[in-house]
């Protein structure tokens, strides 16, 4: 007998709150002596020992020399500056978080938007290939919820036309693809670290590149454009990481792969339960892939479901589950950029449309995941009342 | 008796090394409590409650609205972009750290070097008013060591040719004029918390103004140009405070007072002492200004002194007290910009050769004054021993 709806009802089937996320951060015990040897010495930040540490520690991890950052977009900007794409074209997905036509944008470069795959949400190769023009500096893709990119097709793009591929793996650290952590692909790859992400520093990210030149270029940007404490050709920024941050990261990567194995549970079980209701359509990897599913995407045809992404997000928050719209505003049609085109893009305006975003935790109970399932199985067997109910609401 | 020079004995005059920046954080103790409830809770970054009470706690010490950063370089970065200089020109002094110039590439602009006034190290009004163009977006001081720029000369010159006048005050955090904290000044002024700064949070920054416009724009470009969930029509970025940096601070400011009490009691007992020596000179502060002096700079004029600036940093090194040859590379020189003019700067290329920065920290001790003011005065005694060493140790 599962609990009234708490819209119908008024009362949450759930008192405690589960958010959109919930990071998983080591205990102060397991670090409060470097700490405090830090801010004892003053060393604290400037790529000192803790961070010099952890980016050995991580180039180990994905096998691939890695700086760390400040922040994702601190990184991702600094990959775009070390290319160069001053004044040229870099395209990008619109089914992203705003980070990425932004950091083209400061670096100089114009965003050209393409649309994804319907099946992977990620760029798609046949759109990609017609927006290259000799103005195309590099292509920019996005690892979208940790799903990786077609890296040999757009690996192949690249050589064949002469840009650069770049990409914006935010949300995706720790994905593998053929059983091995992504990292490397491409020219550079950069991620992010931030607290939303299953692989957390708080603040944080991490560039990853096999281009040694690239890499020096990288490492002078993010300390205001200086090596050995003179002036590169470049103008640089602040992206350094600060040692609290690697400390953090030093104390998370022993027990990430447990992390990625939770979420990859998570994954499974949202699908394998609501595949069975009709009008949800879900993401799909390409085989081999294990993503981190930084959340879990379904997209919501409300006339197969009996009711639209916001209701079930409404329906959901009120018995405390935090879904997320997540993106239901495509970069092509924000303020910034929707003077710079007037293509549409059909996929990514369908599943901005009705894409709701679920939790997955590096922790998430089987009771957690249950509960979430049932409470939009039960939102779909009573769609014709929460419909009423929201219609009466608003009127 | 003085002890012998380290250079000409082999042996330093001090076995611990006076750093050229000594930070003073609060004890992991003070805040351990509040990182673990964020630690526990996940809330360790985007806008939490410690960075709302610092912005606070901000805001009523310097008297003006406060916006908390990730850095002063992301705070400078924002403020270019929240006034938009993009495609004009803004006037910068090249007498400063190449984060001054580098913050206005990447906003768009280009930055155009104006010369220093020879006493007080920020820009000289007469240059900045010749190099006004209608292609002119906005003056950029810098507050150099902590030295306010001419505020009342600078704001008219804005208000008559109708520029914006925005300020770097990346090293002066805590300076007063006329008894009172500076910050919001112009249409808007930016401060760092990096350690290197006599006010430090780690990495950190601020920008203050008194403009709500400038700030609702800035606010929502710190935060990847989103406020209320929504996109704001331009490029934002990651400049975001985690919350340890806003703990660390909120435990600063309230001693911070005694820090400025401190350090202006260094600069005056530096320039009294060092005053007796031939050939040098100092930048002398407007009447009614209490900098906070980053550094002490002095000038050495190789011909009165009897030894070059590089030889007095090398003498001074080898009994471990390290001073800074800062900034001995102007910004126009530098790879990144010397195309941009041919135009030659005299005061700031003298200063540049000539300029060694001794250290000033929040908690230094008569006795490391006295040292450094003695070893100083030994090296000039022995200016001719010195060179014969240093010219034969090149041979």
């Amino acid at each position: 007998m599962t609990s009234p709806l708490g819209l119908l009802s008024g009362h949450a089937a759930r008192q405690t709150v589960l958010p959109i996320v919930r990071p998983t951060f080591p205990d102060i015990i397991s670090f409060a002596d470097d700490l405090q040897h830090a801010l004892a010495t003053g060393q604290v930040t400037n790529n000192g020992p803790h961070v010099q540490a952890f980016e050995a520690e991580l180039s180990a991890y994905v096998g691939t020399p890695t700086l760390a950052f400040s922040s994702g977009q601190a990184a991702l900007m600094t990959m775009l500056a070390a290319v160069d794409v001053r004044g040229r074209e870099v395209i990008v997905p619109s089914f992203t978080f705003c980070a990425t036509p932004h950091a083209v944008a400061w670096a100089g470069g114009t965003p050209v938007f393409a649309d994804v795959d319907p099946r992977t949400l990620t760029l798609d190769l046949g759109e990609v290939e017609r927006l290259i023009t000799p103005r195309t500096a590099a292509i920019l893709g996005v690892c979208v919820y940790g799903i990786a990119c077609d890296y040999d097709g757009l690996q192949a793009l690249g050589r064949c036309y002469g840009v650069k591929v770049l990409y914006d793996s935010a949300p995706a650290f720790g994905t593998r693809v053929a059983g091995r952590p992504i990292g490397g692909f491409g020219d550079a790859q950069i991620f992010s670290f931030h607290a939303t992400k299953a692989f957390a520093t708080m603040e944080g990210g991490a560039l990853i590149t096999n281009d040694p030149a690239l890499l020096a270029r990288a490492d002078a940007l993010r300390n205001f454009g200086q090596r050995q404490g003179r002036a590169w050709g470049a103008a640089g920024l602040n992206g350094k990481m600060p040692e609290i941050a690697a400390m953090i990261g030093r104390r998370q990567l022993p027990h990430f792969d447990d992390a990625l194995r939770r979420r990859l549970e998570v994954a499974v079980r949202y699908r394998d339960a609501l595949g069975r209701l009709p009008g949800l359509a879900f993401a799909t990897p390409p085989a081999g892939q294990e993503p981190i599913w930084l959340y879990f995407p379904v997209r919501i045809d409300p006339h197969g479901f009996g009711l639209s992404r916001d209701d079930v997000a409404t329906a959901l928050a009120a018995d405390n589950v935090l879904c997320r719209k997540y993106f239901d505003q495509p970069c092509h049609l924000m303020p910034a950029y929707r003077n710079g085109t007037s293509r549409r893009l059909p996929v990514t305006e369908a599943w901005t449309t009705d894409v709701l975003a679920l939790p997955v935790y590096n922790d998430q109970t089987d009771e957690e995941i249950g509960f979430i399932v049932e409470r939009i199985e039960a939102i779909h067997a009573q769609a014709a009342e929460v419909q009423r109910h929201l219609r009466a609401t608003v009127a």
